[in-house]
């Protein structure tokens, strides 16, 4: 199944346009899970039983899990394989770019080694960066475009409306989407107006402070589709006692619920 | 020890510029090191003892490690590891970043988990971005500016100059370097103007085209150092036979002197 079709029907079935961020921190895990071998898998399988009927996708940061060394990367390859399970797709949050045959590698490492159902992508290096990953026809490719982050002034302000453009123009297999933080409402309702029914991963939200109201009025398309609103902290670390996928689930419940509100609401 | 003065003491010992980059494939490594237990690690293991007193860095694309999943990952760690060993820095080319706090867990994974002496980061998401990989003052940070492939024409070319200055401006532990390709000598010349002794990384001479003589020229300070040359398949697979290592040897000291030729030569 291609990536999009797997991603509407997931949004469709649960009713939901909410995305988990799966970023795990050892820290803040409960002493009982930390106790059992491989507790980053625990900790993981435990929230997406509790949620998985409450999501769009699932975002696992790689970079929380490369902290972790090899033992990190196992469990994020055992935690995919059990979301795979549920029929709910899989973004890999991995932002990865390189030159052409460099990047091929990356692709290869996300699709195959990893199974990803889609990852997001730096556009820096421009066209032959993007295009091996874009290759996998049935896998979806979520390009940076505009993100949460103070540092999206630095050099993002200057060429975000370029990228997506060009992205719209390169997505010939209509697998593409962007990511664009729910910190900027204005330039989300500008990009969205742009790229009319391309999937929007919208990180943000939560921690970071985005506003649900505007994301969600100026993220979906038409049909109140087709954004990604992603949580990561507030969620799975709702509680850092041995309820916590409890917390996770009444969390994602709430929050799904918030954004189901403001869908229809244009 | 401080990662530029590293550098600075490799470059000197071996009078070389040249970076070996380690991007493994193994469709290229010859057969008899294929049937022995970790390929990967023999091959690097090879042409990093051939080779070790004609370089000022070593350069794996871990792009080419996670490609193999969990076990090119460990072959990795082992690679640096015995890198470690020579006293030449290891540059860790990750083209990572992220928003501050996943930023933060890639540099902690480049610095600690394959614990590289410096690594390649990624500038489109800003400063929070970069500045994880800055805090470790001891590590090298090499900011992409402007890249060898066709796809730089895309998207950097409208911010490169604004890079290179940024960079400067935050470079408050002495530890940043850009990266800038081969391919484009006229920037090269007008970024190292601009930058005075700053290291700056140079892919794309070789296998992708760019010239030697205004490479070395234009790349180096008015010491005629902090250039950092990188060669990968052109070294690595001068012999795919089981000469491979002499070969590599051979066409590291050929590089390495064409180099030398043109350093002081301003």
């Amino acid at each position: 199944m291609k990536f999009l079709e797997k991603l509407d029907k997931a949004a469709e079935k649960n009713n939901s346009l909410l995305c988990i961020g799966l970023d795990i921190n050892l820290d803040q895990v409960p002493q009982s899970v930390l106790n059992k071998e491989d507790p980053i898998y625990i900790f993981n399988r435990e929230i997406v039983n509790a949620t998985k009927d409450l999501v769009c996708a699932y975002k696992p940061n790689i970079a929380f899990y490369e902290m972790y060394g090899i033992y990190g990367l196992s469990s994020l390859i055992k935690t995919i394989e059990l979301i795979l399970g549920t029929g709910i797709p899989v973004i890999l949050d991995a932002k990865r770019g390189d030159i052409g045959h460099s990047s091929a590698a990356y692709a290869k490492s996300a699709f195959e080694v990893y199974k990803a159902d889609a990852a997001t992508v730096n556009p820096y290096l421009g066209k032959d960066s993007i295009e091996p990953f874009m290759e996998y026809q049935d896998k979806g490719v979520f390009v940076l475009c505009l993100t949460s982050n103070p540092g999206a002034k630095d050099f993002q302000s200057t060429v975000y409306k370029e990228v997506a453009e060009r992205v719209m123009e390169w997505n010939k297999y209509g697998n593409c989407g962007l990511v664009v933080g729910a910190t900027k409402p204005e330039e989300l309702k500008e990009i969205r107006e742009k790229v009319e029914d391309l999937p929007i991963l919208i990180p943000g939200i939560g921690t970071q402070g985005g506003d649900i109201a505007s994301t969600v009025k100026y993220g979906v398309n038409k049909d109140g589709n087709r954004a990604i609103i992603n949580s990561s902290r507030s969620i799975i670390y709702a509680s850092r006692e041995d309820n916590f996928a409890e917390a996770a689930h009444e969390a994602a419940k709430d929050l799904r619920d918030n954004i189901n509100q403001y869908r229809w609401a244009k």
